[in-house]
């Protein structure tokens, strides 16, 4: 199986989870919505989930809560950053966004919902027997999605587009780090914790993974094909934003992006073929083409 | 010490530990937002956890994370409640609110963000030493305030109104269940749960205490002052909605607020004098002004 549909299994699995935990919700349309938010999408952050899990000797099953909760948290980020007030996008995954399809208000109350979701699937037995691992899991995840994690990397992202100066490298590296940075990291690390064993060496490989994985994003806006995409590109430039791309030039861009490949590869030096899903991810993220 | 003299100190103990919680976040205009949205307010909610934290044996300074746990939770749902998509206030506890002060981008994050930091606290150390305590405090509110709690009576109480008929008595009983009943029942149970007690009691005490806050606010609505109350005031009238006040009658509706704070008294006859904190709570939120 290639890399590409050993993801695209994952993904389906971790979508049949959070769809299973819908079902029984009812059919409002705040419900309809997040069943609608959570299908799509490449579900790299469960798949890190899942692979980091393997590589612990955690049995998919057990993962499978947590990487859910990732991916629920990172469609709830998705449904708001593409509010009006926000990025204003009308395309994701291909299909229309939340408030193009239903509502504003539905769209705010459906991602309020779905952060709400990945704290209670963490909290349940079902992601781990040990209590102090399920709150280890969720004060890691509090602290990776909220004010001083990705929440603030969208408000420093938002406050770029209205500053009098472009972002430096070291300021986009530092947005980049929460915005998009922080989830990378708790997925690689929440197979290890899942384990009670350390995430360094995730935390590592993660960190690397994470900005290369954000570089790629800034080639992508420029290179990219928005049908492939399934979302505008094109954005930063218009808006007149600093990006990677921007600060080291296209090929630059592509080197620095390498080279943390590279670095995401070190991490995993300790480890046997159990990380080669851990290595491929590495190695996609700069050639992944939405 | 008057009982609303009471409630206030405890506002401000709670208010103060937000506070001190959000210090070393930085200097953002999203944590400046937060700030702003933690302060002032009954604080009714975490006062319920620290007097039915006090009534099961617990220091106030390990009730404290939970009381302000619950209390972020709280200002979260107004912040999102307020904006232009849902109810588009521009007033809250007497002061602008959050997309007025700033915009909307840093009201959804602000409130995002507090959504985070409730899971935070209540997964850090500082709440429980036990944890599975912890994990109880935090399954039990994910599933208050997610979509099959809070979120969900949002998301009806904005469906009723673009709906061809008015709901009924049943239809708005369920709504403020989910919508106001949910948040204040897990308020009274907390206590219960941080000593390892059985919450039933607690959890019959306020079913019937939120309903009679919820009847409360459909009658201040239409006999309050607005300058007391510290936000717009004569809304639901104006927008043809159905209201404990529109369906029972305005004696009607005060007669059910008074034999549910009779049913709430009832829930609390086996304890003794450590429990008239809450007892008075229930005769305060038929007579407050806001």
């Amino acid at each position: 199986m290639s890399y590409r549909d050993d993801l695209a299994a994952s993904a389906g699995r971790v979508q049949a989870c959070l769809a299973d935990e819908l079902a029984g919700y009812g059919d409002a349309p705040v419900i309809a919505a997040m069943r609608y938010a959570v299908r799509g999408g490449k579900g790299l952050r469960g798949y890190l989930v899942l692979e980091s899990a393997a590589l612990h000797g955690v049995a998919e099953a057990r993962a499978l809560p947590a990487a859910a909760a990732i991916e629920a948290v990172h469609a709830y980020s998705l449904i708001h950053d593409d509010l009006p007030a926000m990025d204003d996008d009308a395309l994701r995954r291909g299909q229309p966004t939340l408030h193009v399809k239903w509502d504003e208000a539905t769209a705010i109350l459906a991602g309020d919902a779905l952060q709400t979701l990945a704290f209670e699937l963490l909290a349940r037995t079902g992601c781990a027997a040990d209590p102090a691992v399920r709150v280890a899991l969720i004060a890691s995840l509090a602290r990776a999605a909220g004010a001083r994690g990705m929440v603030l990397g969208q408000a420093q992202d938002i406050a770029a587009e209205t500053a009098l100066a472009p972002l430096s490298l070291e300021g986009i590296t530092e947005l980049q780090v929460n915005k998009t940075g922080a989830l990378i990291r708790w997925s690689a690390e929440a197979g290890a914790l899942l384990a009670g064993a350390d995430p360094g060496a995730m935390g590592r490989y993660a960190a690397s993974l994470g900005l290369a994985f954000q570089i790629a994003d800034d080639i992508l806006d420029v290179e990219g094909d928005a049908a492939k995409a399934g979302k505008a590109l094109r954005k930063d430039a218009g808006a007149g934003k600093a990006t990677f791309v921007s600060l080291l030039g296209l090929e630059g861009a592509r080197a620095r992006a390498r080279a943390l490949v590279e670095e995401a590869l070190d991490a995993l030096s300790a480890y046997d073929a159990r990380a080669d899903g851990l290595r491929a991810t590495a190695r996609f993220v700069i050639t992944r083409e939405k």
